[in-house]
């Protein structure tokens, strides 16, 4: 164990503490799984832990993806000390190139957490110069008042830590993603020694994992997917295999390879991301893989079927993936027929249902075998059941507990579960984000206060809060369509032009191709009567034939498709922005 | 056993026939779950098995819901003789709105799903004179050259049927949907005897529930959610219940009233189709309840916590079902809180798993205890799974097998179900929707032909087809947003009035609120270029504003927002449609 000192002062240890409160404000991972971000403060310095995003479902058409509002990191960024890393997926790092745009903070985290940080910053934010402090299960890090200690925890990804952070109010515990997995691919199992001498020290307040607080019993171990593995490597002998998985899973890649050498097949890695991780990993050392065995993509279509696995994505239907692309017969390289058997070594993340369900019927209807959740084990998941959670509840015998990284019904339940080992239901907090839980000595810790907290989506170069017009605006223009109704008019009202109408989206009977027509008219009605030689009203023109031609596309059509009437005055600025707001917001 | 005869003439009975080829056509159903609709045809005689509906996903916003393509019944409307229904569930019955409109042809049913069809009709289509004729499981119908022998299947709904119908050319079995519940509420088991019976006599073509093949061994009992029930309402003695399922589920209410018999409770119904459902139901003898036991929704704030069940809507998170309502707050007469225990007695079907987590995460936020799939068996499976289909494959041995009512993966599963027990594979279809399966005496069947087949949306009270450049348009403005330029120009092009420019649901960095300005400028730009003096060419205006414009909108904002150019000139028509379209096929 090694405790290196932090290097940047921090205003706390330079006596400038105004106050001795320790706030817990989650920003992110409560009440929703993804966007991890948890702060701790004490006094004028503040930790961040994880850093994440979180992929829109269709609500939010058009959005990449949301991250969490750092409004309140940004206003204290002088606070904020670093960012500290449990592991490598997505939801805990995936905001780092929009944070630390705004917030040039170093971030610490293990080596390969640090591996896949730095190709993803390195390609999304070339110009942007970060401090990446390198930890280890083990280390002990000061950081400002805070002394940061990293744990060993098994996860579906490798090398992710848990992390108790000693303060000067009391130690606060965040177990990260984890599982107690006892036969783990790398043999890294979760460190159940150091929890319990964390414990013993006397923790003040845990955070834990609450993803499969629902499920019973103990999440198996990876290590059974070998098995299945196995089992389709001995049942599909005279087969080409492809298998699908998660690209950071490098234990289950492993195991697909482990099986490829025992059975004398070579193998090919597919899909951008899949390639990444399999260099990344291979180079870092966490994947044990001899390079003999591997066929370049170019020779896939050489090698003898039966001595082949490709290894590719697309576990979740992603559109662009290598599998999706492969059944839909696009895939440059490689095209699947019935000499190929697929595996889908993944579940099915609740949302994906549809894409995936697409996907294994297009690979049937070209007739491949295809194996997957229906038929065989083909995932167990990265994340401790309730027998799992109620072991660490009792390792570390916490003062107080947050159950993080959950929707509410997971909070919920993990809460349930920790009253079941003792702990008084007035010492859970089930917050939300932005909350803030204040701790100060000899009082009982609260949570009244508030910061600001919630989603701001990133739709290409543009970001701005959830929930904004826009949103909406989508949402209303993909139920029903649009029609456009634009006016040339005088300052009289006398059309320059004739009325154009113009329609997308909108759904007519096929015997009402007049209603076009019909819009015009009315539209050129309500023109006549709020004009008549005085100077037209623009916002009341506007109104009228937005009320209007609603009537008339409700009378005939029962169709509820947005109205955008566009009205250019001679001499005036053409633009109705205005009042279409007003009617918007 | 009684057989009634078909009062209608058949043009193959009346001496009409001109060949003897027989038909199996399924118009909806295969490739999918929903809107079930298959026909045969003798000669110049179809009948047609159901007429279902299938709702929308989030692929095609706004639509209402999705019908069979029924072209080749309306091109050939004096062929078809009847419509025979196997059970009163909505993919089986509820493109009868639509169908019947168009094909006024008498429906074969059960009394309860005579019943709900009854109900529907009177409401959507109050005009239209259907002949309805009711039929019991046993009975045995001849219509034209067809003999129907109805018989009883158990399903999650009550009084289902499968039909086997004789032909000129043999037998052919359609399962409907179905389970081998041994121990059902009702004690209507499904009838082996006459699938036996069916099969002893020789049966040509068997089509089958497709539904569950992936599922090994077999799907358990309606009866076991008693149990379920039963230890539900003892551990939750002292609170209110609130018990949520399918209105159609008329078994499992009924499970629901026994228990709130056993345990003193009164039971409230709330939701329009649970209302309506339980009516119909009580009124034909299908529900048995004690009317006293019923308390009026007026009364449900009155009665004791400890001694009411509500039962209601809402199971799959549909947006203004009961329990929704409930868990918003909403409902008007019903406020859900700490003393409300909610069990979701339903499992999720795939697509709806988010409305289900929210609606979930809210009831836990409002105080409630919520128990659901993860926590208990809430729901048994109305259809067969391996082991179920393999016996009825058995029973039946047909010459020839279609597996029906499935994705193409569970058609895929199906017949490798069929192969397991010994049907050759050449004589197993794996059909789509549209194929003709051809019978002819002395040769072997065929897939060669096909007919027009497809989806019909609804939307309003507008109708057409699927993948329409509506569907096309819709998907694009909720992805990206729409951003309107408007002109008015003379013939020379000299602008009459100011260029408009609108957006909707288009996202723009905050720093951007200019690129409307610049959009502005670059449209004036292109119809400078493109005029000067000459007449103006509205199409190539058009195009170059739409073309420079994206060029703008994805340099500054990374968006791909549908660009709309409405030009008017002075003296033209102001419609752009033909260019528009044109850019759209």
């Amino acid at each position: 164990m090694s405790t290196k000192p932090h290097r940047r002062k921090s205003a706390t240890a330079t006596g400038k503490t105004t106050g001795s409160q320790l706030k817990f404000i989650p920003l992110g991972g409560v009440g929703e799984i993804g966007k991890n971000m948890y702060a701790i403060e004490y006094g004028s310095d503040i930790i961040v832990i994880d850093s994440g995003l979180m992929f829109p479902d269709q609500d939010l058409p058009g959005i990449d993806f949301i991250v969490p509002d750092i409004s309140y990191l940004e206003a204290n960024r002088e606070k904020v000390l670093a960012i500290l890393l449990t592991h490598g997926h997505e939801d805990h790092t995936g905001g780092l190139p929009f944070v630390l745009q705004r917030l040039n903070v170093p971030i610490y985290g293990t080596r390969l957490t640090l591996g896949l940080v730095g190709n993803k910053l390195a390609e999304d934010m070339p110009m942007l110069k970060t401090r990446m402090e390198e930890i280890k299960a083990g280390d002990v890090v000061e950081i400002g008042p805070f002394k940061a200690r990293f744990i060993a925890v098994s996860h579906s990804i490798p090398d992710g830590v848990a992390i108790s952070i000693e303060t000067p109010l009391g130690r606060v515990i965040h177990t990260g993603d984890f599982k107690l997995d006892s036969t783990p691919i790398d043999g890294r199992t979760t460190d159940y020694g150091a929890f319990a001498e964390e414990g013993d020290k006397g923790v003040l307040l845990l955070l834990s994992d609450s993803t499969n607080a629902e499920r019973k019993g103990f999440t198996p171990s990876e290590r059974l997917i070998g098995g299945t593995l196995d089992h389709l490597y001995r049942n599909y002998r005279t087969r080409r295999l492809i298998i699908s998985s998660f690209a950071s899973n490098v234990h289950r890649i492993q195991q697909v390879v482990d099986g490829a050498a025992r059975f004398n097949r070579k193998i090919s890695f597919l899909g951008r991301s899949m390639v990444r991780n399999v260099e990344l990993a291979k180079k870092l050392g966490y994947l044990r893989i001899d390079e003999k065995m591997i066929l370049p993509v170019e020779d896939i279509g050489k090698a003898p079927e039966n001595q082949l696995v490709v290894m590719t994505t697309g576990s979740q239907g992603e559109p662009f993936s290598g599998l999706v692309m492969m059944s839909r017969g696009e895939h440059k390289q490689i095209a699947l027929g019935e000499r190929d058997a697929v595996f889908l070594l993944a579940s099915v993340i609740p949302g994906n249902e549809k894409l995936v369900n697409n996907t294994i019927n297009r690979l049937f209807s070209i007739g491949c075998e295809v194996v997957y959740e229906a038929d065989k084990l083909t995932h167990v998941s990265g994340h401790a059941s309730a027998e799992e959670l109620k072991i660490v509840l009792n390792l570390v015998r916490p003062q107080y507990f947050v159950p993080i990284h959950g929707e509410y019904r997971h909070l919920v339940r993990h809460s349930q579960l920790a009253q079941d080992v003792g702990i008084p239901n007035r010492n859970i907090f089930i917050m939300t984000n932005g909350e803030v839980l204040t701790f100060q000595k000899g009082m009982r810790p609260h949570t009244r206060n508030r910061v600001q907290a919630g989603a701001v989506v990133i739709d290409g170069n543009a970001f701005g809060e959830l929930k904004s017009r826009v949103m909406k605006e989508r949402r209303e223009l993909a139920e029903d369509g649009i029609i456009v109704v634009s006016l040339a008019v005088k300052e009289d009202g006398a059309l320059l032009a004739p009325i154009a109408v113009e329609s997308l989206g909108f759904f007519a009977q096929d015997e009402d191709n007049d209603v076009l027509d019909e819009i015009r008219a009315v539209a050129e009605r309500v023109l006549k009567e709020s004009s008549g030689g005085r100077k037209i009203d623009v916002d009341a023109v506007g109104k009228g034939i937005k009320n209007r031609v609603r009537d008339v596309i409700r009378r005939r059509n029962a169709s509820y498709a947005v109205v955008m009437p566009l009205i250019s005055v001679t001499g005036g600025s053409g633009n109705t922005q205005n009042w279409l707001e007003k009617e918007f917001f």
